[in-house]
């Protein structure tokens, strides 16, 4: 990853801030900027460089993998060892212009760092330094992938949807959905994944009604749906896909909701293009349940983004304002959910390209009855 | 569980602080307080009553897991709706004595609560409200297990103990970390467990040294120690263990280093006791390592509470000022990681008892050469 560009990219809309340094305390966007994967650091990007801090159990680590920044291994707390550099470099951060009593202005991930957290950071500081939360510049930047993210999600898709098949040859009546979800992690780490990328949700029967129904001991029925939503993390990306299959054979019921939820995602993906807004995807999703009277039966958004997250900006979603720009990775996932009876999901990640979209998930999307 | 008592002791301790109500916003804590498992959900905790707050794809779910707490389902994000919640109930928060201009305390999570939540909900509720970070009074309740909770933690530990026999079974020179993991992980979903509560550790050779080194395509190597640190969730209880075994002769430096690791670990068990400092603990092994000139390479503490959570309090580290309990239950896992070498760690999970400790971890510690 050209980690150098991407600080490079950070520090430019920095200067559209007035912040004299931010400090990155979520990890993903630590990984994002230098290329670490460990569990505790904190990146400290200025004007002019970036300074690591880590602690103790993470110096080889450190050392193999961040990229384009100073490494501190600090016997304390990253965050303490950044705010103890803060102090000690404050002339330098300002710059010649440090007049006395001057204040200089660290810009904090309010979306991620803590109340309390930021409150004895504000202490540590003390009275020269302020907080100010920062814009998200970070998630900003991560919703537009780069050649090399999209071929890293490509394969991580590719691997998820090569899973499936142990999916569909493990569910039969009477094996618990925990059953299926060990076959199918089993399968996954044996491809090579370093872990699935969200808790397996295989729900059958009734227990398809529930949206995040985690594969539990409940044995799949005779007759019902059976909702299939899991995704893999290859090379630090995540994939993520829905199939709904039917074990027995379907009611004209469950047909006609299976065939409206196909249409509205079919009809959402047939939205995404650059320019349009993310609300537009989720209404064209919305529009056609509404019409088939389940609208009320659609009980989330219809996407979001992913990357190094599972879940990442944008939010496919009523009410949001962002719009599609080539090189994003959502997800296209409605769903209904009829309390006490079934439920529904099919989801794809698409990539949103210069002329329209790409649906990166290689699986039919018609309905497969086991 | 006695979701009803536990609330009551909250009642009782929110007396102690100037709050007129409490949100709980911690995923955990909610889970402790009234039983939801769900992802998306506030709880407000006021003298006289619980309302759990969440969305629509969790309608069924709430009303099958929530207990003795009323149930709101809005449309909009649970810390939207709490927050009008708050305002249409403003004056029968504060009882009588609501004099006209008063502000009305809400007690958040500081250590959950992240800025940007803070900034959004201090602004719907408005100027009638004052928000206060509360003590961690429901962390302080749960580090000290009930008796319900200590016979899931035990039936998790016996779970993940009989994993461990997977293990040792798959660790073969050429087998990658991946595999092994695999292996481990597909058992532990055939025998009930929910999910695994960690990213498993299985690093070997020369990975052995990363403290956190989860496990990778990395092939096990002819000679060297393999770090196997893993856990399962079952009920909602978490386990955690590390055995080390060594894969062909190990070398007289190897054995050495294995043997201080066993006797720091057990000198640090044998000082669990009620009334003993979280410090002392650390220290009890920190000492034996330093004795043994390995002090440098022990680079993290000594262990951590278990329960709902795979980490939460009390640390066992030094500067920490926590008394042991019996109920509380943690572990012991000191660690030597010589960089570009080799690792060793070991670690139960130990029960404070009335009169000292119980380890529940019941795999032996000698060192296993496969």
């Amino acid at each position: 990853m050209d980690y150098k560009s991407r600080q490079q990219r950070l520090r430019a809309s920095l200067q559209n801030t007035r912040l004299d340094a931010l400090l990155v305390t979520h990890l993903p966007n630590i990984r994002y900027l230098c290329g670490f994967t460990g569990s505790s650091a904190v990146l400290v990007v200025t004007k002019d460089q970036s300074v690591f801090f880590s602690d103790g159990r993470y110096i080889a680590q450190a050392k193999d993998e961040v990229e384009n920044s100073r490494i501190v291994i600090g016997s304390k707390a990253p965050m303490l060892s950044a705010a103890e550099w803060l102090i000690a470099n404050r002339r330098g951060l300002a710059g010649q212009d440090l007049s006395k009593g001057q204040r200089l202005s660290i810009g904090i991930e309010g979306e991620h760092l803590t109340v309390s957290a930021r409150a004895r950071l504000s202490k540590t500081l003390g009275a020269s330094f302020r907080l100010k939360a920062s814009p998200p510049l970070i998630e900003q930047a991560r919703m537009v992938k780069e050649p090399e993210e999209t071929r890293l999600i490509r394969a991580a898709v590719q691997m998820g949807a090569s899973l499936f098949d142990r999916v569909v040859k493990t569910i039969r009546p009477g094996v618990s959905e925990s059953e299926v979800a060990a076959a199918l992690e089993f399968a996954a780490r044996n491809a090579g994944a370093e872990q699935m990328s969200f808790p397996t949700i295989i729900a059958s029967g009734k227990r398809s009604a529930l949206p995040h129904g985690v594969a539990s001991q409940a044995k799949i029925p005779a007759k019902g749906f059976v909702v299939c939503d899991f995704g893999v993390i290859l090379a630090g990306y995540c994939s993520d896909m829905t199939r709904t299959v039917h074990v027995g054979k379907p009611t004209a019921e469950a047909r006609r909701v299976y065939e409206s939820v196909r249409l509205a995602q079919q009809a959402a993906v047939d939205v995404v293009k650059p320019g349009r807004s993310v609300a537009e995807v989720d209404n064209a999703a919305r529009k056609l349940l509404k019409e088939d009277g389940l609208g009320r039966y659609f009980s989330h958004s219809t996407g979001h983004g992913v990357g190094l997250e599972i879940h990442e900006s944008p939010r496919i979603a009523s009410g949001q304002a962002d719009l599609l720009k080539p090189g994003m990775v959502i997800t296209v996932e409605p769903g209904v959910y009829i309390p006490g009876k079934f439920g529904v999901r099919i989801e794809d990640m698409v990539l949103v390209t210069k002329t329209g979209c790409e649906v990166l998930t290689p699986i039919s999307k018609e309905l497969i009855t086991l």
